[in-house]
């Protein structure tokens, strides 16, 4: 994706889950060269920022929008940073970007535009809990902003009975109050109730705040906006550690090790 | 995961793709503290150690005996990494380290145990080709080492048919030379035959090799060990951009941007 045949260029950068230290290197420096800065206030504001460099801050549900002003402000010439929480690829702004790209000027296809990953919340989480994602694995956002709730609820159902772990991302907001409450009685029906679900909230980050409980004990009130939620299969396994805090892990075989 | 009350230390290390510019800093920060290392060869000769690190490297199928080994040696007090490409969670080392500690002795548990998350190889190849992981997806290892092949089969079948878009890892080794054969002949019976296949080898590295192609002409020799399949759902677009490499991306709806 290089080769510009303008000046301007728009790369989507993934800032990771929250602490500076489990930024890449390649992200701080295209944060670093940047002109101009779009992205959510909060992760913005995660930033510092020099005084020739511009933030360009928007609401949470105006990505499409956002999109289209960054993928402008690069035509016309500037060095544009489209940051994402977590991975720009995984339900954040390098879809967005993409779909304003198709949808726009015949110029913006000649755009010098690059994705670069981060660590995305589900791995963050994971690795604060050891290895629940540790086998094969879905994730799935329970925004039906964008799509029809039963098609949520489908793949849910379908992929907890074929043995999936999965993460679920965007299990509540103010606009979304019901639907995590759902979810968890469609994986119920499916699941044993002492399958394992973890509640990881701002992973690595001075308020995290990880709950690991049974599917019997989840309630939709322990997640938040910030909170990435991970369900285990039936193979996943808790080691008590004492006084630590329990390991959870999904085993890479069927069968426990030995 | 911390308050040890034995002086060893175990970190599982993700090292990301490969390019150091892929490494968090904490990554970076853990290796730098390490006085040994374990892992499979190839990912510990991408490392610069120090006179007074020890390398202890092994073979790629021994990952078991690998994690039992570096956990012996942070319980006689030693600083140990066990180092994995991409994330550690996801197909890697810190699912083998969990379940080492499980089996191993009482001892292990009161082990100062740390997993850093890094960049998986699908997020890697999905950010040098747009966002086609832009919604719903599921990884999925092809290895059956470890789990029967009608499990990945039926995996396969019922994700595909979901909606979801799919990772593959483990796609083809020695040992495993007809599987992501059978996998396409499965996703072939339930998606259209214009469906995106992506084989991304080595992504970000100087030997990176990306390939876009349709269900239809996707072939088992273009994938190698290093190589992750990204296989598009139907609604996954492709953006032509004339001289630079297609976008693919999976939009955010059901519904093609307005």
């Amino acid at each position: 994706m290089s080769g510009s045949t303008v000046s301007g260029r728009l790369v989507v950068v993934g800032l990771g889950p929250g602490p500076a230290a489990q930024l890449t290197g390649e992200a701080a420096a295209a944060l670093a060269a940047a002109s101009d800065l779009f992205g959510y206030g909060p992760y913005l504001a995660r930033l510092t920022l020099r005084a020739d460099q511009t933030a360009h801050a928007s609401d949470n549900r105006e990505e499409l929008a956002r999109a289209k002003a960054a993928l402008a402000l690069a035509a016309a010439g500037r060095q544009v940073a489209v940051v994402s929480g977590g991975d720009p690829g995984v339900f954040a702004m390098a879809a967005a970007v993409c779909e304003a790209l198709e949808a726009g000027p015949e110029a913006w296809r000649r755009l010098d535009v690059a994705v670069l990953p981060g660590v995305t919340a589900m791995l963050a989480v994971a690795a604060r809990c050891g290895a629940p994602l540790g086998h094969d694995f879905c994730a799935i956002s329970l925004s039906d902003n964008l799509k029809p709730w039963p098609t949520v609820e489908r793949r849910l159902g379908v992929a907890a009975e074929a043995g999936f772990a999965l993460a679920l991302y965007n299990p509540v907001s103010r606009a979304r109050p019901w639907q995590l409450g759902r979810a968890f009685e469609v994986l119920r029906a499916v699941l044993p109730p002492e399958t394992t679900v973890i509640f990881g909230r701002a992973a690595g980050r001075e308020d995290e705040r990880i709950a690991v409980v049974s599917l019997d004990e989840a309630r939709p009130g322990m997640a938040d906006m910030a909170t990435c939620v991970i369900v285990g299969s039936p193979a996943t396994r808790t080691v008590a550690r004492g006084a630590l805090p329990p390991l959870v892990y999904t085993p890479r075989s069927a069968e426990p090790a030995t």
